[in-house]
């Protein structure tokens, strides 16, 4: 283990293993909240697979959100090639906030028509946003990253302010309509799906 | 990390390691399933657990097949030695999929005389394999994997497409018969144990 | 990857990734067959709580048995540094056995004076052992392994084979007694704790 | 794999690699516990939420414990470079008590004032603490670990007895005033997040 500048440095290896162990139980139990149904005919079965859709939809979603937060932490630790005890405690808040994020789902999926339930979801997809985004604050503050070309490290934080700009400005007008803020949630990490300047100038980098 | 031609290319590591978790938890949950009988004699609980084999021969089956899955995905890593977002995505998409599966078997396993169900696991399954499929052949377009001999290609492609195409098949004899269906599914995956031509050619390999 | 003798191999990595998560979430998942009990007075609590040892030793035993299957996997890949097709789905059968542990455990538990379930619990465990056993042949065999001193294989093989001897045994015993089996169950796994001839041959490799 | 000083040593990969996967999926459990309230009306659904603070509280102190125990483990693996078959199950039982803690959380969740979950908590914690602490003094003794400046070893052993010699204290103040206890059970592992002269004594590594 090598110790650039003499001091205390430990390599993110286990860090990444254990989120990526959280990410994949995450992931994986959204699908236990699919029941299959039961039926006495075949119409009924049919209507009764159809009548899921919100399920596998929000199936759909929380992944691609998920999806949405690997990546971006995964992106990070290309950069990060160092940690300390800090930063370990960074990632384990931040992935705290990641395990909370079925509870969330669940609760706005089942009171997707009440304020508290909007709100609540978008304060903890803000607080998973905020932690990831100190995570990449403090790592290249403290040199525990190696260089990050200056264009790509502006667009980046652009990139990771995006999200918890939009999901702040969903929970405000939750105030004037909880549908609003529902489609704002549903279309932000798709959005993150597609390429961006970022990746563009990501492939140039030398 | 290295950045052959200079481009934007990240290891596979972490992504390999998310799909062995999520492998690793859609194989383990599928014991989940199944639940210790009751009984009140010794007969009746022989009975019992004699009664259960349609469960132990689902769990067999569903190993089986996700460690077809598995042993694919594998096997591309094997040449796929650079990710992209993109590629990250179009795994994130493949995990989806195969998360899935444990609600598709068990709805077919409780209704496998309905077309629906039917159609729902095979459905299930080709997207699997086509995102699977749909990853070999950007990795290898975008000079994200290392050189793979043309024979091996050529052959390992029709090995990725072998399990669609039968899958599809089975969607539409379900039209005629659901049984026949259903015993296409269970052939399929074992057929993925026997040695085949790409092992030979593999095992020539220089 | 480095591809010795011409032949085709792949490295071990993603093989143990795979299973080291296996093994990790069956051994979580069984602390979730203990419940919390109720009660309503502070004797009734402690009553209840005591009542739970059967769980707790049971959970104990458990995880000291998949912690001796873990290790014997991950001394085998101390020496199997290569792996191909074959060698991946040998693994899977095994990790497909270490699966069905928890249901066998609670089967065993619930059924332990009747002879159904001593001789399921036994066949699982040997299976496993016997697949973990025909691992290391193959390996060995094919020249996935590098070189193990004969004295070192002579005695691993012996430790390898005395488990599944010994649950063979208790299953015929089962016929007479199946206290004397269910005993058998207990200490076996235990024995796997103690320093052994072979840990004094490894610890004189050089 | 190197041989040092001709004993038998094995890497310490895979024993970490179980632990992060066990540490994964017991914190990722956690959040099961807490379910989505029904409520008919806003009011109701605004209380039945602020009804569930105990369960949120209870979710972040049991993350930051078990967080606790992971840096630790992390840190002494920064050290300890080389394991053996005694190694291995010194590590297995300290991942059978962080497994069990789910269960003692939830005991003391459910019945915080009756002195037999209180006192079951406390030896939970010390066991798994006393494991941690014999892990490293193994490895120590057995020269499976690189150097260790001794002014940091003697810091870093302080500061392992601390927790276990705290939580002590308090299943002895149980006799006096259960929710002395739960106090100090509450604010043990948030010091561990706090700055320490171990931290200093690190960042100083040559």
């Amino acid at each position: 283990m090598s110790n650039p500048s003499g001091k205390y440095y430990l390599d993110t290896h286990r860090l990444q293993l254990l989120g990526d162990g959280i990410f994949a139980i995450v992931m994986t139990l959204l699908v236990l909240e699919i029941h299959v149904p039961e039926a006495a005919s075949t119409s009924e079965l049919v209507g009764a697979i159809m009548a899921l859709w919100p399920n596998f939809f929000s199936y759909f979603l929380s992944f691609v959100l998920l999806g949405a937060f690997w990546i971006g932490h995964r992106l990070q630790f290309h950069y990060i090639t160092r940690s300390n005890r800090m930063l370990l405690w960074i990632n384990i808040f931040f992935y705290l906030f990641i395990s909370l994020i079925p509870f969330s789902a669940a609760f706005l999926g089942r009171h997707y028509d009440q304020q508290v339930a909007v709100v609540f979801y978008g304060v903890n997809l803000i607080l998973a946003a905020t932690v990831l985004y100190a995570n990449w604050m403090y790592a290249v503050s403290r040199n525990l990253a190696r260089e990050v070309p200056s264009e790509i490290r502006r667009e980046a934080e652009k990139y990771m302010l995006f999200a918890p700009a939009v999901y702040l400005l969903a929970i405000l007008l939750s105030f004037w309509s909880t549908t609003a803020s529902v489609i704002i949630y549903l279309v932000t990490p798709v959005l993150y799906i597609l390429p961006s300047r970022l990746d563009q100038l990501l492939s140039q980098e030398k």
